[in-house]
């Protein structure tokens, strides 16, 4: 249980973050205020401020492009699109990095690395057929397109995804899609192209091979993005959440990622790390969270002292710093028992910081808030948006009550299988 | 101490109760949608849309008008704009009604009961000129108008009122208004009018007596809406936050309400009641969203059980029904004791529900949210918005930890003031 | 919904809480300290202090005695052994009572209105035949014997009373008892000489049907208390809680309370009222321990203030302030439910309080100790065994998780019954 | 930040664990229930079972023994009387074998490493002179006697160590002493022969140089242990804390440690690593709990099903599972900062461990206890007298908020310095 990060990545993290600071944030500040004052106007907000194109190029150019490649899977795509073809990074070595972009919502866009672009790229990696790289992978790579997923459904309970009723139908050598998806990530985007979806293929199959992912052109005919969503108010422009329907799209059955019924099995090694990531970056979003919260907190004066100063102010700032570095520590564990022991070794750990982390995000950004008073609810200080989006993550990728069931389903099963052994010896 | 409402009261609400589910909430639906629908497509959210105004009318056929105007102060003003010239109810009694018009965002601006018309025209009807009265408190009565208070501050922590830097001087017979306000609720509306201005006259005063309240037009020269805030995201059109600037603002000295320096005096008074009404409200709005979460979690399946029935939701539920239950009994006492020892003699019960009851909403809100997965965060349930709402009043009128503040001093009072005198008498 | 108390149970509850604080808490410092002392040099601590005696018949005198006695029930038994042969205290007017006698772990006894006597007698009252009476309810009425209650196992989760495995079968005209019961209070007070058991006796019967009380003199052969139990270190001397085994113990069948199989009938009366009971007790054991914690704070100094002052004390104080205030109303809430719907009809509100205040009790005690150092901690303030106490009512009849469930049950009955009926529809 | 444990530490702690599971928690059963036993019939609780000086000398001659000698202070002390002339542990290192101890509240004895005991050899193997490592600290190490430590004063807030009131005053070549300790662990057992006490000596010096340690024997003259004080209940036999008198005791002026003035200096040395091993058997203790409630919640049955699947059980502990491991890897990484910055670098991640951990342990133990039932609170489970010791430790060696405070002040530094830089330009 070695936390160390390489010195490459030590390296990375500490780039990657005084590139957020000194590029990203500020122009977060701006891109915010064009969004809300395109809003007001009446003029599209759904476009992409020419600042994130430039922050890209910049980013690419440093070398901080691509990171999430995870190591193993570099390969040629690697060399290719990555910073500088080494080896991808462990999910250890990742953390800081990841971590870092956290600190903006725009900064994973930046550095390439934002979901759900990186769960799709690695599913392709993985799973993808050469076609299939060759038309999403590589300007997904190349940061020229974007994706979405498509997943959740508005009409079931999506924590249980064999309640799924979107539908892959084969049908000779094409694939018929039908359905209603929702919080769609990144259906906003302008440059989305590509969604993977999951359906029904055959309810006559085991429980966990009934199921499809189709690699799905954005454009293909039958294909509507019907609304965009808010979370909370926040409409994550110009990424944004799509309602999307999906009424006979026919591929060719080849669209259907490594073959029919292997939904699950591809969901499975997708989240794992994507939950880690998400972790990852909801610590930076809590440290960043906390230095406001302490900036504003030494410098705004009530009833004659610093509000840091006043009531339980400063319990509540050490417990959030308390909170930060636990659950920090939880997740680099995570990240390492990933890295060592593969998902299937490491279910528990990874439902652990999924349902801690958004909790504890929450709670230090709302803290981060209250100290802010009115500002902290408004559009001036990025907490209201982090909020939302810590918000959204105790139910995305896996409500906190599922996560806790897994956890709870690992920690008692030698208890159990002990009882039931006893039981039968009677 | 007798909770019991008059057989009055308890029909009002039951009116107001049905009113609100059969006629407002099925609008609100309808209403939320086009908001979004204009905002989508560019077009002013700025508007009131005319079923507000339909409502209005019927609400006001029917009795359920102007329901806050105190016992008390009704006079003239309830016999011309109030339901039937009855007196006006208690606190106590007001507290069910006010309860049931916490059930949708719209509901109080139906019933002319909103939050800050009814604190400015009790402001007005308790402090004003007839003047005054004559210009805002008879449209504002007569719902032709609404209404706008300039007291919090972008610059300073405004928990602490004495910070304020907003000034209306006197010079000869005008007073002279400048500063920048925000947060200044209803300065979306079309039909706002005027504002209560709060700002400091006289420095050299006794420190509570260095501030008036004004009633500025809202189209006086120098008077700017500059812009319109979101809270967590939400504009609550066609109210709205707004920032206001006021540049040399000159009106007479007869616009100063109840003559200079009586801001601090006026503004206690106002408070007072206008906490209570924000916490029977929020009582209501916690109670609506633990029926929609019970009313989702029979419904919803998951894991082949109804979500109500999985890990520990039900729990949860009979947690949130205690809280409510608990917070709804401690506002009816709080508003019982204003009734019966007034504002100075119910300090400490205003603060403790003010300290309490937002929190408790937001809780009950978020395990609504949480119950209800994606769709509770997105714009097809009312959830995300109230609980914007009820995060709101953890900061507004005094944020938790003034009211905890005023709580602990009453508490301690008469501990510390038996300290001081044993070690007085060493 | 009227909370007021009517002017006699006003000027009782007064006066308990005077003798309280006059004569029972001093007394308590001593009696504890003398059990103490006799623990520390091995003499026996199972005796009563004869201040006990001598406050019982102060308390008597006083017209203090057996006011627990409900009202509906006091008949003859009232003229006998009553304050005054007055009608009984509805729940509601008992409630200020029974919360001055929460200030001290010995008022219950002194008042003669500590349970189980109360709970044994009150059943006694109401199912006991004429016999029963004039053996047991007399000299309990009188204070010249105690009782005890033999309902909880050590081998069962007895959440869950169907799971009980102690029977009293018939056998002629006899009936035969064994079994194992355990934290049967009051086991351990030399005048201790009755039990009420609870029994299987006819598994055939329905469910609620199969399990009979019988009053069980302990001086039976076959009775055998084992040891008397520690509740988190406390033994509560001179009451203790008992483990108590019964082996073959035969009594006449006219021992069986009311006739075969009426157990849960019996326990359900028993224990709707007494829960309620144990909840106004503790609210006056967290006003008597807030009110200890206010006193230290304000006198101990540390880094030059009165901890009171420091960090988030104050604050803490004010929701302990906060919590207490909503508990007492939800208490009396269920009190005058209980009064005016009986125990049918109050089943959620009684399950409210019981699932709340015992955990609010053990926050508010749990404050108090960590603002009295070690010393909260000790011996020298009754701060641990209140926590012991407060603690011992999250499990003791019904842990918080069933009340809990209860509480969902009732909330939850109507959004299922109307999905029921919908799926049923369709 | 390596947290893998060498393989010497790893192989140290798997067989402290075994011998605490196989050869410790059988004995600490046999011995409550001996000293309970004792109480109930009036012996003497303050003796030595034998069965503690067996496992004692099994431990030692296992060479498990005095292994919390840290690295770095072993030299000759650690070759006579350490496990095998090894180098000691890093704190990092000790982690694991002090968390395996923590399961027993009787291990830390059975391996010599105890507090106080270990703090005070500390104390002598840095600070003592050669006088006084012969006359304590080599029995002491060789487990023949046991020590006390003289801090905390009843009479004044002991979170504040500038209030205390003992004095240790110089006379000629004498010191003399004078105070009233309490909480001084380990005054009731009877091998009990030393204090390391501390007292004002000089209050004209620098505010922390004023306070002495001395080497006080506790058989002479002037010293009392008054009486043995209960933790919530708890006497913790056989080691008891005491409260002690010190009245006039002279000795001679060598019996200061260090010197005189020097006690702040040696507390915060000694302090350090004790409280980071308190945390590390803390995580043991909850550990340890989390395994017992796994235990029975999967045993016990009712409503038909094991507790564990009722409610929020499972929720509940997979919480604990999570507070747990998020806990552990707190303390690692202080214990890593501690090995790798010293005391002086590493004082807020010591502080956010103490203030955390404790109250981590006590949650824990109280599900534990919840679900237990009855039994939980009772003698049969060591989970009441965990609770006690968890508890405690909320107090000892600087109650939460101190350590909060700490946190709050590292935390705030930089921007509370910044801000104070700009004022000043302005």
């Amino acid at each position: 249980m070695d936390f160390a990060h390489s010195s490459r990545a030590a390296d990375l993290a500490e780039r990657v973050r005084t590139f957020v600071d000194t590029e990203v944030l500020p122009a977060e500040e701006v891109i915010t205020a064009d969004i809300l004052a395109r809003r007001a106007r009446g003029a599209d907000p759904w476009t992409v401020h020419p600042l994130i194109e430039e922050l890209k190029t910049k980013a690419r150019s440093g070398g901080l492009w691509n990171l999430f490649l995870p190591a193993g899977h570099e390969g040629a795509y690697a060399a290719k699109y990555g910073t500088d073809g080494a080896a991808g990074l462990t999910n250890l070595d990742y953390a800081p990095v990841a971590e870092a972009t956290g600190r903006s919502y725009l900064a994973p866009l930046v550095f390439n690395c934002n979901a759900p672009d990186t769960g799709n790229m690695e599913v392709l990696l993985k799973y993808g057929s050469q076609g299939q790289k060759d038309q999403w992978l590589d300007p997904l790579l190349d940061g020229r397109i974007r994706s979405v997923f498509l997943m959740t459904e508005p009409g079931v309970a999506s924590s249980d995804a064999t309640n799924m009723e979107a539908t892959a139908r084969l049908d000779g050598d094409e694939v018929v899609i039908n359905g209603r998806k929702w919080w769609s990530t990144g259906a906003g985007h302008p440059d989305a192209k590509v969604g993977i979806f999951m359906g029904l293929t055959d309810e006559s199959a085991p429980r966990h091979q009934q199921h499809s992912m189709v690699a799905v052109p954005l454009d293909a005919p039958g294909v509507k993005v019907e609304r965009l969503l808010t979370a909370m108010g926040v409409y994550d422009e110009p990424i944004g959440h799509g309602e999307v329907t999906l009424t006979d799209v026919r591929l060719p059955a080849e669209a259907i990622i490594a073959g029919p019924g292997r939904a699950f099995e591809i969901a499975q090694g997708r989240l794992g790390p994507g939950r880690v990531h998400h972790c990852m970056r909801l610590i930076g979003l809590a440290e960043y969270a906390l230095e406001l919260a302490c900036e504003r907190s030494v410098r705004r004066v009530a009833f004659g002292k610093p509000i840091a100063n006043l009531g339980g102010n400063r319990e509540r700032l050490a417990k959030a710093r308390i909170a930060i570095n636990q659950a920090r520590l939880h997740v680099l564990h995570a990240a390492w028992k990933l890295d060592t022991y593969g998902t299937a070794g490491s279910l528990s750990e990874v439902s652990e910081i999924k349902a801690a982390v958004p909790q504890m995000a929450c709670d230090v950004i709302d803290l981060a808030i209250q100290l802010h008073g009115g500002a902290g609810m408004g559009p001036d200080f990025p907490l209201a948006t982090a909020y939302a989006g810590a918000r959204s993550l105790r139910l995305a990728d896996g409500p906190d009550e599922v996560h806790l069931g897994v956890v709870a389903r690992h920690l008692l099963k030698p208890y159990a299988a002990a009882a039931a052994a006893e039981a039968g010896a009677r």
